[in-house]
């Protein structure tokens, strides 16, 4: 399994709530994939949002991504980690 | 204590062995400035590097990656996290 960091851009004003809600539902949704989201950070000011995750492929996680509506902006293979 | 994650772009070609030096030469000079930088991720093919830390500001851990000799081209405050 490989590392991916996918980041959304144009989620300005997301609150807490808003954050949870969208990663419970891409746990929900992973296990078809074979994805695990690890951890999802935001930043409501600038509207970013980073999600880091393990997954099979970059297509895995943009799949359920776009399964629970919110389609990553870019995802990225992390495959260095220090 | 704030979360941060900063970004660096035009890293492409970065290797395991740069990427680790340069977490090393942040966590030697962090303690001056109160910043704990928790994990750096690198995708050479893009040349992008993400680093995770808390910190008291935003302008703590650009100076610390100042001084290590690779400034952040973005530095996001991350309040939010799921």
């Amino acid at each position: 399994m490989a590392m991916f960091m996918d980041v959304h851009h144009g989620m300005a004003g997301i609150t807490a709530e808003q954050l949870k809600a969208a990663h419970a539902a891409d746990l929900a949704a992973q296990g078809e994939e074979g994805v695990e989201f690890r951890q999802a950070w935001a930043d409501p000011d600038s509207g970013t949002v980073y999600c880091l995750s393990s997954a099979p492929s970059r297509e895995a996680v943009q799949r359920v991504h776009e399964r629970t509506g919110h389609p990553a902006d870019e995802v990225h293979p992390v495959p260095l980690q220090a």
